[in-house]
């Protein structure tokens, strides 16, 4: 590849951003069971035998972040409930991707339980990079451009009806 | 969902193994940089500002994971080159992942360098979640379901030719 990303600076990469939600290991459990739809602290705490100051700090880590929010139930505003907002939603695809590598590579043996869609009731696909047009892509097939001479064709326009 | 994951155990989850090799912020910028290309000890140093112990340490780590590889020029001995392993090169769309959602919702602004595809010059759509049919999945089209339920259509088999 002929340009590279600027590869001393993390200042303009996303990842120290995403790896700060989620690549402490108490953070990514609790996403991990959020995601698996736990809500309350009660029950994260044993759902993760987490100690209640950790889970504490985790989720108000969390939510301040803006990757869980924290609200009170209408009908009874002593039920706290913690949530995926939509930028913690979005971290699914990364945390599958990572499982899926650590299945492939680390462990060897697939997991007892299998992420699967509703409809079909089949395995989701691996997690792989798709071209614009549809072409799955391996690492030869890509290079960097800087960004005031991309022109892209894909981007998502905004709809006039 | 009905089924969940088994929480509170991480022996049974790809993620702690995938943390262990680019959670570190060296070890992922190191990563980063064998995927823009660079090889050789004192490359790394230079382009990552990263002081030679440490270089060496995580390296060693990265060999030892079976991420990278070291290796020895036919053509003169004395020259070690790093280069990634296929179950390194695998990292790669969850390190794309990683950092379109750190872009999304961390900085608000795109990098000023964009991956493309080298053929139409466009940028990688967005990973997403997969159906085997190609749908795009949400969290709420998933469940799990234990292995044994699971009859994988979508499973490549070995060709016989």
């Amino acid at each position: 590849m002929g340009l590279r990303e600027p590869l001393a600076d993390l200042d303009d990469c996303g990842f120290p951003i995403a790896l700060e939600a989620m690549g402490e290991r108490w953070s990514f459990m609790i996403l991990r069971a959020a995601l698996n739809g736990v809500r309350h602290f009660e029950e994260f705490q044993s759902e993760l035998g987490i100690a209640r100051n950790i889970l504490s700090n985790r989720l108000g880590r969390l939510v301040a972040n803006g990757i869980m929010a924290r609200s009170t139930l209408a009908e009874d505003r002593r039920k706290v409930e913690y949530v995926l907002t939509p930028k913690g939603l979005d971290l699914l695809p990364t945390m599958v991707a990572l499982r899926q590598w650590g299945e492939k590579w680390g462990l060897g043996i697939p997991s007892s339980v299998v992420l699967v869609d509703k409809q079909s009731r089949q395995p989701v696909r691996r997690v792989r990079l798709i071209a614009h047009d549809g072409r799955e892509l391996e690492i030869d097939d890509l290079c960097w451009l800087h960004a005031e001479d991309v022109q892209d064709v894909a981007m998502p326009r905004i709809k006039t009806a």
